[in-house]
């Protein structure tokens, strides 16, 4: 065995933030601290943008007491950042790191993350220089490759469940066609999740769209008035990805972030329009019809987390820092599913690369074959993720 | 002392469902159960369109553990009704209540309902038909005449609270403008209980626009370069029902129900509107703006209760009852605070016409001079109610 790494370790946040992000965080430091050849412990303000910038908090010293209650509080504390570094910033980034004798990078984020921790991992290999970095991953959008499941994904996934719950109810007691938007530009599982909400026949959502199937306008309106006239309302969940055959946005806003990405949150305009056709649909008729778009409340919103991913995106950022502290070879953590009754999981390293880049999709045998709803295979999958939800009660 | 009134009751739910308001329902049902004078508890399905039609649900007969499930669910379990009754409308419920041989009616629902039941107590009255009416409070809007507070506002005003305090979170990770619209169509309490997020100086929301003052666009964006070049980020909390100097609205969809009253929900269009204005007020400058409308979420969110709110919520429809059964008297449930800290209530009666048709606003004293923003006596009058909140970590 090589001598271990001896030298600070800089901890950033990145990407959209997560209801336990800070779960992550905390679970890094407590064990760095515990780590002898880690020599201090340095949290980076927004990511990228602050190791620049040499804008650190030393996170050696806080008491536990006050760790614990970042850890419960949703959005990244060290502030996050949406920078896609080019081969001049990582340089940069890298300058800093051997300034301050940094030996560990861990970099909480999602594929965009996990590829820049790759760049400087692969500059530091190139420089001689002795150094690990580890991905530590959380999104929303469960669209990690190789993990089962992604950080942060269920508190959200329970989040839209628990809505679509209230809010079925909600349409039940004054009937009419509802449109709910929810996150998750390529990947469907957020959105998927609302299936969770339903308990007995006719609950809704009863029709649930996903960016991974074409989007079709007539076949759409077809889906609602077929809904509609089996039980007299509709409650529909959508991506906010979903995209016609061409792959273009049902519609956006047009807006770009510094990844090429459209601005597809923070907006009620693909609601509306959705909404638009649905009135369109019945044209002639007298229908109530009402769009939500769930917005940034489901990445952040605090006291709803689901037990198991606090767990998990805790043990996901000690587990990067072990693995990094005593094995010193750099990776992704990814997470292992052993079991789903009962749910029993386990974390292990998976190269940068199999991570960085591109994104995963859902699986095909988690949607029905007409595209408009999911499977049971997604429900077993998903279900003990997301945790335990209250049951309604009907009259 | 007259004789007791004997015969069936009828119970219905009306207006916007809250989280709480089959609380009111199985109050007043397991309270109606104990009276020997009440023969009979017919649930009507959708409020006074259910009447109509003598589409009633026998509510002797379900067990205390189902009636307890559903009084945990939010949405009216009876469904409900936006239906204004003209007069003819009203004497066909007369007439349906006749038929019956009901002599109670109890009406859950906001100051429209309030009139509702009004109606129907003068025409039992003019017809010398032995009858009580009694309303039995519930909006989330909390603009109920006489009643400190109004069953169903403070768990909205909960789910409202905890959405700001992880946005701000949201927001000061990854900065920005953020605008968020809140529901409340003429009063502003909902929009208000966004201040109960804030716990340290320069959290959000950083500014607070209510329906009770003059929404003026110029001092809009005045406001928020004010909070920008003071803390780099600002978080809005805006009314839906905001309007300018001529009581109009900044933008709706232009539907109206059959009370006369604009659509304001369900649609995204105020929020990008009032997004559109921020990016006109940092014209040429890099900003990132973003709009949330926090829609029917707000109230019907299942696990986001107000302790306090279910427990009341459960005592006015108990003490309808029980006021009915033994005085016989037609009003309207009030509560009256006792005290804030700690925090006690307790029920009263006040006259149907005190409290229907009209409703009421925002008061002076909880509205700072800028209008802007709230005051301490609002903090003071809102945070008993919603009950404790989360502490949020900082690093």
């Amino acid at each position: 065995m090589t001598a271990k790494l001896v030298g600070k370790m800089v901890i950033g946040q990145s990407g959209g933030p997560t209801a336990v992000i800070n779960q992550s965080l905390v679970g890094a430091v407590l064990a760095a601290r515990k780590q002898a050849n880690i020599t201090g412990i340095l949290g980076a303000r927004h990511g990228i943008a602050g190791i620049m910038k040499e804008d650190f908090i030393d996170l050696s010293t806080q008491s536990e007491a006050q760790l614990e209650l970042v850890a419960n509080t949703p959005a990244a504390a060290l502030g996050s950042v949406r920078l896609k570094p080019g081969k001049a910033e990582c340089e940069k980034v890298f300058e800093v790191f051997r300034k301050h004798d940094v030996r560990y990078f861990f970099y909480v984020g999602g594929n965009d993350s996990a590829e820049t921790a790759h760049i400087i991992a692969e500059m530091a290999r190139e420089a001689n220089y002795d150094f690990c970095t580890v991905h530590i991953p959380k999104t929303i959008d469960n669209d990690l490759k190789v993990t089962d499941h992604c950080p942060g994904f269920a508190s959200a996934a329970r989040f839209v469940a628990l809505a679509f719950m209230g809010d079925d109810r909600d349409n039940r007691a004054l009937s009419g066609i509802k449109v709910n938007v929810v996150m998750g530009r390529h990947a469907g599982y957020l959105t998927a999740a609302s299936a969770l909400a339903r308990q007995a026949d006719g609950d809704g959502p009863h029709l649930i769209y996903l960016p991974e199937r074409v989007f079709d306008v007539a076949q759409f309106k077809q889906d609602v008035r077929d809904v509609v006239a089996k039980y007299g309302r509709c409650v529909i969940a959508a991506s906010e990805g979903i995209a016609d055959k061409d792959g273009n946005p049902i519609l956006t806003s047009g807006e770009r972030d510094s990844h090429g990405n459209v601005q597809l949150s923070g907006t009620g305009a693909l609601g509306d329009s959705l909404a638009a056709l649905v009135k369109e649909a019945f044209t002639g008729e007298k229908v109530r019809v009402r769009a939500d778009t769930f917005g940034y409340l489901q990445r952040s919103f605090p006291t709803i987390i689901s037990p198991i991913d606090a767990q998990e995106a805790r043990e996901v950022g000690k587990y990067a820092v072990n693995h990094a502290a005593t094995a010193g070879t750099p990776g992704s953590v990814a997470i292992r599913r052993l079991s789903s009754t009962p749910y029993a999981s386990e974390c292990f390293i998976t190269p940068l690369a199999s991570v960085a880049r591109e994104a995963t999709h859902m699986k095909d045998e988690f949607i029905n074959a007409a595209g408009n709803d999911v499977t049971q295979a997604w429900i077993d999958y998903a279900a003990p993720l997301v945790g335990e939800l209250p049951r309604m009660g009907n009259l």
